[in-house]
């Protein structure tokens, strides 16, 4: 699909900074990477400078940019927020392939499964008794919904996610590919004879408008629901443990790992490959850096890091100390001799 | 399904501890979430005063107690051990669902397979020639058997579990979803020319009652086996890498990685987030703390942590130090002054 | 299948030193491990007089040996690259299953696919509209395949890998189960309002001869393509983020993560539960050692490790000093009171 710039300007809502009508715009892509007949993307105001080099030597034939942006070597379409320029330009050259509603010969949904008429069931998906699909929910290829669990309206499992028995999925959320919600909590009553099973009996509810990336492993309670709130997104490979309570619009990077019964308030986030102990709580709006351990309850609005975990601040220095360490060692030894011939002198 | 106070105390083997017939309670939750039908839980005899607070605020009918927890502010089912209570009272209010034997018809199970009648088989396993599985074992729905495989009476396999050709799982076990076991180890031999990839021909063995988390990795062997215990219980997002060998009872928490060819003896305990590297043996009955990394053989029943690993005690004392390094680096710098106009005194 | 020594070393290309014929060999197994009728192996010459021990007590009737591995207790196949004949007889005893051309009645393949006549699709695989499937190219049961997608020549793709719409692999590469090729990269503009989701439209670009582990996640770049290099090996659980560019003969072990936009250049090796930030390069030929977190970016040829990440010497130097730590601060405080008397004492 090809437009005038003036035409693409119209479409996102944006204003034409520039000659017009321009070429062919078919595509959009990076600086680095654009063709003459795409459009390219300047982010924000502050980078300007940094990419006026980048800008002059691009392929692009414009660049969606904001209006305080200032002059720019190349044909604009400017806005006051320009990443809404550039998410409706995303979607405008790449729209969602459309969802077509009805259930796969090859899929396999139990004659007891309630499956609303403008839902979509891919090839070889599974959907088992007394579940329930919503309208315009999507299941793709090879997916397991289990017993009495829910989707809710306008949501999208990838292949092979898989939704375990009386869980539940809220409206508008997104689950990628090999993700399981609602796998059994890791809990057990050890004695010398060996470890028991406690059974998990809990759920997993995902509330809405939730992402959950790939390979995320989320354990139902083992009474009550494991939780996460409105608006969360979660990145690949992390892991939550059973009755984890996850407030609303936090965000869980990569490979992060939050331990049972922890409580993280609203607009958390957890950095890469950060960890929880379990049964604390992380305060709203607190961030834990990359690799942070919380080995205890934070109030708000903090960031922290490190493990055993510490203000952010603290941290640092005790990094930045760290590699002095080896030369004060040397230093204290000195001391000590100096001292001694000191002493010496003194007697 | 609902029943008096008495009849419960009568099912589970405990002993009735206040007014009886009690009103019928029809499930278990925990002492905040319990409502006036459920009973709730009470563990151990330590936390009672801690938690006699939230009792005399529970919304529950009645409590799961230990004989020795004293006087309570409600109704009680009194046991010598109260989690035997607990667990017989999750199993009676949540019954697993039952067996059906049988393969469903949307299955594809090789006509060189062996599966026993009173196995159960879900909708679009597959279970390649030669595999064997055996009595009251389950695979659900998209399981993958591959050929030769084998899964012994009892166990069951999750959703989307994947057992590669070759390889078997001992008797009553349970796999959860997304998990892998017997990929290739990760083995090449490498030159300037690049890795060349060395066949991974062994298998993986999973001993019984052996329980393993979802979306964990568990490499075949080079040549031989790489080996899980009876009674080991793994969590989720586990790697253990070709040829490690774990003993009986252990326990494995989220995220640990295990290197090539590593012994984990009987009763090891690793924490969440640990690691190994390849080739060293932790002793029976050894914990390694969150986040530990095993950098050499550890003998058995210790307590260890940190990277590189140490005794946990001293781990803990060099963390309580760090925070004290950057003033000691200020005092050392004021030593040399003082020292300094000392020695010009002496002059 | 069972040869004679005599026949063996012809076959596998190498000098048989021993008497001959010997025993029929029907296996290859490790020194520890081989019985009678099997040949073991030794690798390299460094570490044969800490093996001699073991191949005297070894059951194996010959061992692949280096011809310079001087005199052994038993008969040898000789060569002078030992691997060479290591790898040689595992393909021998263990030939790979033969790829039988076809797809399975139980698959979807979709009729707008293309589908090479000499490729496999196993039992209930799924292959979207569009997607082109190579000659010899294997897809075992229950893989996924997206829309448009593309697997070369002899690649297999194990039970249960998702490639998803757009994303390409290469020849004759190797992805195991449960790997997910193509999930959206975690990508939002954040407000106050929430966190908007930025459309993921890019691809994944995989190399030839790559091989992936089990459980691995790889995300489609925001624009543009996420690239792993010719020859590159990548363990399990491994997490490779929008955007990243891997080059060739790399080596990424078990459990790393790497953030977006990162570049790692030819012959990287990230060992296991290493990081990265985004937006960084890790030069040529540069080693990051286990956990270590690349914080900056890093010259070509260095071997590197820590948090932040430091040269490898001065990360070892420091750790070395840590546990000199508690002790080092007991001596500044006695350091001050002996200063505090010298003073005194010159007053």
């Amino acid at each position: 699909m090809a437009v005038t710039l003036e035409e693409l300007a119209r479409i996102l809502g944006g204003r034409l900074d520039g000659p017009a009508p321009g070429p062919a715009i078919s595509g959009i892509a990076s600086i680095a990477e654009a063709g003459p007949g795409q459009i390219t993307f300047l982010a924000g105001v502050k980078n300007v400078q940094k990419h006026l080099g980048e800008l002059a030597a691009t392929r692009a034939a414009a660049v969606i940019a904001a209006d305080q942006a200032g002059p720019l070597p190349l044909p604009a379409i400017r806005f006051p927020a320009p990443y809404q320029g550039f998410l409706a330009a995303l979607t405008f050259f790449h729209p969602a392939e459309p969802l077509v509603p009805g259930i796969h010969p090859t899929a396999f949904v139990h004659e007891e499964a309630v499956v609303d008429p403008a839902a979509m069931i891919g090839p070889l998906a599974v959907v088992e008794a007394a579940a329930v699909i919503g309208p315009r929910a999507r299941l793709d290829a090879q997916v397991f919904v289990g017993r009495g669990a829910r989707v809710g309206a306008g949501s999208r499992l990838y292949p092979q996610v898989v939704l375990r028995e009386g869980c539940t999925v809220g409206e508008h959320s997104i689950i990628h590919s090999g993700t399981v919600l609602g796998s059994d909590g890791f809990g057990y009553h050890s004695t010398a004879a060996g470890h028991d099973k406690i059974p998990q009996v809990g759920i997993v509810e995902i509330g809405d408008r939730v992402e959950i990336g790939a390979n995320v492993t989320i354990d139902r309670a083992t009474m009550g629901k494991t939780r996460v709130g409105d608006g969360t997104k979660i990145d690949n490979l992390v892991h939550l443990a059973h009755n984890v309570q996850v407030g609303r619009d936090c965000i869980i990077v990569a490979q992060v790992g939050v331990s049972g019964s922890t409580v993280l308030e609203d607009r958390v986030t957890l950095a890469g490959q950060a960890g929880t102990v379990g049964h604390v709580t992380v305060g709203r709006g607190t961030t834990v850096a990359a690799r942070g351990v919380v080995t205890h309850d934070v109030p708000p609005g903090q960031l922290v890091s490190g493990f055993p975990l510490k203000p952010h601040a603290e941290e640092k220095r005790i990094m930045m100390a760290l590699r002095k360490l080896p030369e004060l060692i040397k230093t204290v030894r000195h001391l000590e001799q100096e001292l001694d011939r000191l002493r010496k002198n003194d007697e």
